[in-house]
């Protein structure tokens, strides 16, 4: 349960507060690494493109849509890495991401859009400083890309 | 975007909304069937064990306990089926629910508890009328048992 304030007379409304859903898309290419996007607000480094689920939209549709805001690429999603949802992934509040695989359909289009002040394909063995927990999403990743791990597993606490 | 009403003046308070996030758990045992409960509040009908996710818990946590609540049994969870998100699959509002499948460790032990009016191993042959889209995730469930689906497949529109 969480509280916000009345606008009109100031006093205290109750929300129920549930972790707020989210999606990331790892787009790989063997050749081109993995599609990162550099965030241009707090917390700030690099992350899989993603965002909040809109109420009225899959989270398919979120995850194609955040994809293409952020980085101008149409992305084909080919299946769910897993569900990541560690009330300290997001230093903001509790999230829950679906984390889908995603191949693009157009990678030499690729731009930075909306929050994202830069976006590029980055090799697995060079990543960057990763905000949230998409360090822990790249390793899992990196786990099923040499079967060290299944798509869809769950997270041990 | 929606509206709650603030109590205290009875002026409109803007509230974000996301979907709801949820957890369904499909717990099976090819000889006992997949454990259903039958809903004792609106939309009635049977269900999958399964329930809201709290702030402060992590997915596979909301959904020991839900199935623990509900059912007076302890769930190993072994994986994720998929992420059902249609803004339809629930009458009351958007919901986002992880389906994980699990084993249960004391199945002798089931008894209907919580919100739950009844709890009972079911055989897939003779599921009873399902509320939610939890028919269309048991047929997912019956495509991955048979062979014809992966686990963690997308939702196609």
């Amino acid at each position: 349960m969480d509280f916000l304030t009345c606008p009109s007379c100031g006093k205290a409304v109750k929300v129920w507060q549930n972790p707020a859903p989210t999606v990331d898309v790892v787009v790989y290419e063997e050749a081109r690494g993995v599609l990162l996007i550099k965030r241009g607000r707090p917390p700030y480094g690099y992350a899989l493109p993603g965002g909040f689920v809109e109420v009225g939209e899959t989270v398919e549709e979120a995850a194609v849509r955040e994809a293409f805001e952020e980085t101008a690429l149409r992305v084909e999603l080919t299946g769910l890495l897993g569900v990541y949802s560690d009330p300290a992934r997001d230093p903001r509040r509790h999230t829950m991401s679906a984390v889908f695989l995603a191949r693009a359909e157009n990678p030499e289009d690729l731009r930075a859009g909306d929050d994202a002040a830069g976006a590029a394909f980055i090799p697995l063995s060079e990543l960057p400083e990763m905000a949230f927990d998409h360090a822990h999403i790249l390793d899992d990743f990196k786990a099923v890309l040499e079967g060290r791990r299944r798509v869809a597993d769950i997270q041990k606490a």
